[in-house]
């Protein structure tokens, strides 16, 4: 059994501008790995439609599930639900429901009601909700792209809630060593230990530790018989480095 | 005049995994803009060449300057020079200087030499050499793409000697104010403003403090005079809600 794949689209002139640091990324990838997803592609674009909609075309046929972070709020630059729609000529059409929940949720919350708020009930005919209690206006998933907030402690409630409607595959383990030594000398016998391998991703990893040079050797697979394996010999063949492995 | 736009390409399992946080694209962005350059695409790409090679090939004609990070070291699953080589069509040669180089620079630093290094000495066949005195081994320049290390810190000191090269664009500004009100309130007023104002690329990012909904708005112009008039209107037409402006 293979893994599925995921593609993640970050929508955002504020992570292109480098005002704001994207940590959503790293948290899809943490997640979607721990039910045995690989993300395999990852793309950030301006708030510009035409580049959102390439984006979104060109990676929805290319994985199993697409996800895209921001651009879904109340004003000018939140167009990613528009360009979806757009991207796959499918209509908006306003839900009551979703509606009259925003308008619930903003009341309740001691804010003001705009009509600007009636923008985030509008969805593509046939979508699917997803929910989240701390905003109050939901995402929604078209075909297998997830759309949701760009706001990461939102963004992280509406992937839990869609995290259980997708296929899991084999968990995708990992298994790391630390080396006290420069990755320029191991680097022949790696690459001989990764040929072996073929179902374990091996990366290398240098960084320094005060003056000393050092490798981080990191080993991943979702056979976890094979990775075992492969990590055993990596020990036996690095042991004399070793400056501590998880 | 028109600012410069780069795009770049962030190489390596590790950052598509979530092992490792990605802080290479901010900061590429926010140097860039000290420059005018304008960052407008980003991909995250795996240590898989044909996804590299579309990646460059794709991206390297939609803007000025395109970027690459990751990949160039001594270790099989460094492929980014290969891939990058492929993708133009260009032959690797050894380059004996780099070579001799990086001996140097590894006896220099206590570090045991191995045939493996002499892979980084190999570069496409034209290319110019980015330095760097962390790491000792090179990135380089081919046609317009700027093929630069991964580990931060030796990133940094590459893009800091290839920044003199680029086109330089007029000074990307910013102004901001905070409101201490939810982003729907204003978001009618503010998208007039925004047709108001089209030099001026207006941003709307909603945030918490504490219990308080509140509003950061970015407003990000090359044309000083039209920024400072849009950011006065905007001052003037939100004024009772600010909270912090700069």
């Amino acid at each position: 059994m293979t893994n599925p794949t995921a593609a993640v689209v970050i929508i955002g002139n504020e992570i292109l501008s480098g005002m704001i640091q994207d940590v959503n990324v790293s948290y899809i990838a943490k997640r979607l790995s721990t039910v045995g997803i690989k993300l395999v592609h990852v793309r950030i674009v301006p708030d510009v439609s035409a580049m959102i909609i390439d984006a979104v075309l060109s990676l929805k046929d290319t994985c199993d599930y697409l996800f895209t972070t921001g651009g879904i709020g109340p004003t000018h630059d939140d167009i990613t639900t528009a360009s979806i729609a757009k991207a796959l000529n499918i209509p908006l059409e306003l839900n009551i429901a979703v509606l009259d929940r925003i308008k619930t949720f903003f009341v309740g919350t001691g804010q003001l009601f705009s009509e600007s708020m009636t923008k985030m009930a509008y969805l593509p005919v046939g979508s699917t909700l997803i929910t989240n209690n701390i905003s109050g206006s939901p995402g929604f998933i078209v075909e297998n792209i997830h759309v949701m907030a760009g706001v990461p402690i939102i963004m992280q409630e509406m992937l839990e809630r869609v995290i259980c409607t997708l296929q899991h595959g084999p968990k995708i383990l990992t298994k790391q060593i630390e080396l006290a030594i420069s990755e320029n000398v191991i680097a022949a016998d790696f690459e001989k230990l990764q040929d072996k391998y073929q179902l374990v991703e091996m990366g290398s990893y240098p960084f320094k530790s005060g003056d000393i040079y050092c490798t981080l050797l990191v080993l991943t697979s979702s056979n976890a018989a094979m990775l075992e394996l492969a990590y055993s010999e990596l020990c036996s063949l690095f042991y004399q480095f070793a400056a501590k492995n998880t």
